[in-house]
């Protein structure tokens, strides 16, 4: 891997709590455990398959791993990929959000990961967590949700229970404001369902801002993808926070992914299943496919940066099926996905 | 069908030349024909499938009829739509572009078709032809473009002639020109690869104009959608035309469709393919929804303006596969695709 650029100097940030000298080596590598952890963790799921990885460089500034798991004994596909980036000054996407760093070079690291299991009785699962610096700003992002292909309630609510606890570790206020930040943004507008039963997500966590911001409504937002929207509705009032608790809480949520998810895997592996609920499987992929490619903020990104194009399309599914005018069978398990699990739920009875 | 409203008066209409009165009226019955004509022939074509029709509204004005072709004899699915629409006013995509429209009701109406063929050696195709009335102005758009999976040369010569002919007959500018905006517009830039081997395209045609206008350069421009840049770069010169002068070419080129196509079709349906030719075909499928949800301007205005999703969508393959980092056997058929299919190329020999 190329060497970073090093930390800004705590004095080029503005704000009360700027990062440490070691900001980027501290994340870097935290995340690049992580993925080093989710990989092995995986493995030891599936069986069967084992990551192989490629390693590459950005002829802009940085690099990367990325690491395919196909045709395992539980995943079909799976990608977990880290990379470090680094350059003249972010895309107009993000400068729209943050244009304080317009003119500023910037630093972005992130870990991303897409499972797409064999079993339809096993969900798709998505984890991204990544941190920016850029002149004289910086935030961490990144989240973690579910996309089931049936209706199990107790694997989502296992999901959703296990993020909530360690977010809870944190703040009280982080469930229930990133909750409903992942339902509006992991939303097709277009289709009018959520992509899954969500999770968690955030963006733009740089601890200067005393209120927990949240996405736009993309059911109301003329712009749909969000990149140009104005995070204005603020749901969850909090006290400033320091880069590193931060940095503490988004590895408590990156290492809460496995114990929310393999959990789901040993419930579901066994269930035997025919072509019905292969089919449905292959056409909710599409959707997948339609908000990665539509709506997704990672992908614009990494699109729009010269990024690894095999490495930010590794989310898409190795199969997939579209059908004109689907509709499911009423009373179906298929029907239930789409009348439940399709729209925004509190999951945990806590209110939202 | 709704019916649309009357069309503006001559007199509000800037420039020179001004659609008649019964522009609209004229437009849209000439695209329900092009729809009928094109599904009669590809009904004849397919020899075992029919079109299954659904018509419906829109809410804010306008509807369509969707027709889809599934399960045929050379069609694995083939849909071909009309649609009539109108609102308050365009969405910002189409404002970038003609803002004097800003302020003022508009009127949309095109015909639009993509074809997947089962045979990986039958090509898939893509027609589309619109027009548009938005307070001072009015234009025509529209191509058709073809994308094969295997190479055979005969073919897209046969193809390209056609579209040359049925240009020639109004301009000699106009297939030189036409074709190379097609190669611009259908590119996906994170693949550096064209979409399939072109045809013609165009946009934006209303006849004022002294330069025929090609679109942004997508390898170069800093928006790959196009929606946001300039049409600067001009390469042909022609002479202002009347609206009737571009209706009578959008009517040459909607017809020369069938022709151009169908003969490809009866040179390949004998041929026998196996899982190879399948597998790569379903793999290269994948760069046409790559195409149509990232890049193409009709899929986002569809999905900006509330338009029909299962209709606009259709265009997406029936069945999919990605697979990360594949590269093709080096000396085969389906290398010599990238290398010269792939590519812009000059198909005819007359230099462009």
């Amino acid at each position: 891997m190329v060497k970073s650029p090093v930390s800004g100097t705590a004095s080029g940030f503005s704000g009360a709590s700027a990062p440490p000298s070691d900001s980027r080596q501290r994340v870097s590598a935290f995340l690049q455990q992580l993925q080093d952890h989710i990989c092995t963790g995986l493995e030891a799921a599936d069986g069967q398959g084992t990551f192989q990885e490629d390693s590459w460089k950005r002829e802009e500034g940085g690099g990367g791993r990325s690491r395919v798991l196909k045709s395992g004994g539980v995943f079909e596909q799976g990608g977990v990929n880290f990379s470090e980036v680094w350059g003249q000054e972010l895309p107009p996407s993000i400068l729209v959000q943050r244009p304080e760093a317009a003119g500023h070079g910037f630093y972005a690291t992130g870990t991303s990961m897409v499972l797409h299991p064999h079993s339809p009785y096993i969900p798709t699962v998505h984890l991204n967590y990544r941190y920016f610096e850029a002149g004289p700003v910086w935030w961490f992002g990144g989240g973690i949700d579910l996309t089931p292909y049936y209706p199990f309630t107790e694997d989502v609510v296992h999901f959703h229970q296990t993020l909530k606890d360690a977010c809870d570790r944190h703040h009280k206020e982080y469930y229930p404001t990133f909750k409903r930040w992942c339902d509006e943004y992991f939303y097709l507008k277009h289709r009018q369902e959520t992509r899954g039963v969500g999770g968690i997500f955030f963006d733009y966590q740089d601890g200067t801002r005393s209120k927990l911001y949240h996405g736009p409504n993309p059911k109301t937002s003329s712009n749909p993808t969000g990149t140009a929207a104005q995070y204005s509705d603020a749901v969850g009032e909090i006290s400033p926070r320091s880069w590193e608790e931060i940095f503490a809480f988004v590895q408590g949520c990156g290492n809460a992914f496995l114990p929310a998810y393999l959990p789901i895997i040993d419930r579901r592996q066994g269930l035997e299943w025919g072509d019905r609920q292969r089919d449905f499987q292959l056409y909710r992929r599409g959707r997948y496919v339609e908000f990665n490619l539509v709506y997704d903020r990672g992908t614009i990104f990494g699109l729009q940066t010269n990024g690894r194009t095999e490495s930010i399309l590794m989310s898409l599914p190795p199969l997939v099926r579209w059908e004109y005018s689907y509709q499911p069978e009423p009373n179906s398990p298929e029907a239930q996905l789409y009348e439940t699990f399709l729209k925004s739920q509190d999951w945990l009875g806590g209110g939202f």
